[in-house]
């Protein structure tokens, strides 16, 4: 019935989709047949446009459609400062909430043992480069607060030794407007560790 | 950031689909990059391709790139029977059953007050002439069990009063696993109203 033809194929790869099952992407398929003009052609459309005009920002590994990216060419941005992120997602949840205005550099993940996941695999070589050439004063490492973001984190410092560059890393605590309750200990535990003045 | 040019664009069309939000909108996009040559294009390409090629049938109202449907041009089903259906997501969800061989009836949606849906938005004039010209022995109506769903059924059987022709619903009861604490009361007064000899 919809197993087969452009409509199963459709169904199938929408499927694939990261969050999205079977049930959803039937939803979605249906949906877009009952709106083709408005919306399934747009979509197929902006698919195949931004699949041809962004590209991966050689300086920094953000996604744009120049190359250097908006974020680099930005001349009113601070250059002595690097934030360094795993993912471009993280880059963008960085952007929103408007609290920093240095440099970025993606890695592209983080080392991984169980994934296979090695430091040739990650941006890397290109952040020490980066370092070499225009030594920034501070370079600050946003990566998970978990095994992976944390050994990507000391191996990047370990390649960083040697350069006068301040490293720094997130604040670790409980989450703004986070329910101690629901906190698990080992946060609890670093939250009262890094415990601050109050006031 | 991300919120202008074709990555803004995409991300807010991804964005606007059933079951999608900004975020899993840009968790797809984001995927969709890492995999452009492989998930992007030929996912654009399946969305184009399945908004020209799909059609509605003008017999029953399923979606199938012929018309009529490969349902309707089935010599093996039986057209003794009309299933009525609101959308075509019920029909699939009946045809994966394998339970039913008859022939189907599209409506298109429920009669609505509330979405101010009436009659003249739903294809019962075209089931009516179906009956007309070829009545069948039965007419199953396949509609939820939810105020719209029983309105329209009720507004199907007066509309079809003359003809010869059996009218049906699905039977009402404990879903096949459900656990009785967790049904609504109406459920379980039916259930037990309409309860069947043992064995």
């Amino acid at each position: 019935m919809h197993d087969t033809g452009p409509l199963g194929n459709l169904i199938k790869m929408l499927g694939g989709l990261p969050g999205l099952g079977n049930r959803s992407a039937r939803r979605i398929a249906l949906h877009l047949l009952m709106n083709r003009g408005g919306l399934m052609v747009p979509l197929g459309q902006a698919l195949q446009r931004a699949a041809e005009e962004i590209k991966t920002c050689t300086t920094c590994g953000n996604l744009d459609v120049h190359d250097p990216c908006a974020l680099c060419q930005d001349h009113k941005r601070d250059i002595s400062k690097i934030c360094v992120v795993a993912q471009v997602s993280d880059l963008w949840a960085i952007e929103r909430t408007s609290a920093y205005k240095g440099q970025y550099h993606v890695l592209g993940g983080l080392l991984s043992a169980l994934d296979g996941i090695g430091p040739d695999q990650l941006n890397i070589d290109s952040l020490v480069r980066r370092v070499k050439e225009t030594p920034p004063q501070e370079i600050i490492l946003a990566l998970s607060a978990t095994v992976d973001g944390q050994s990507t984190a000391h191996y990047i410092s370990d390649r960083l030794i040697g350069f006068d560059t301040g490293i720094t890393h997130l604040a670790h605590g409980v989450p703004v407007g986070g329910e101690l309750d629901y906190l698990d200990d080992g946060t609890i535990t670093t939250a009262l560790r890094s415990r601050k003045a109050a006031g």
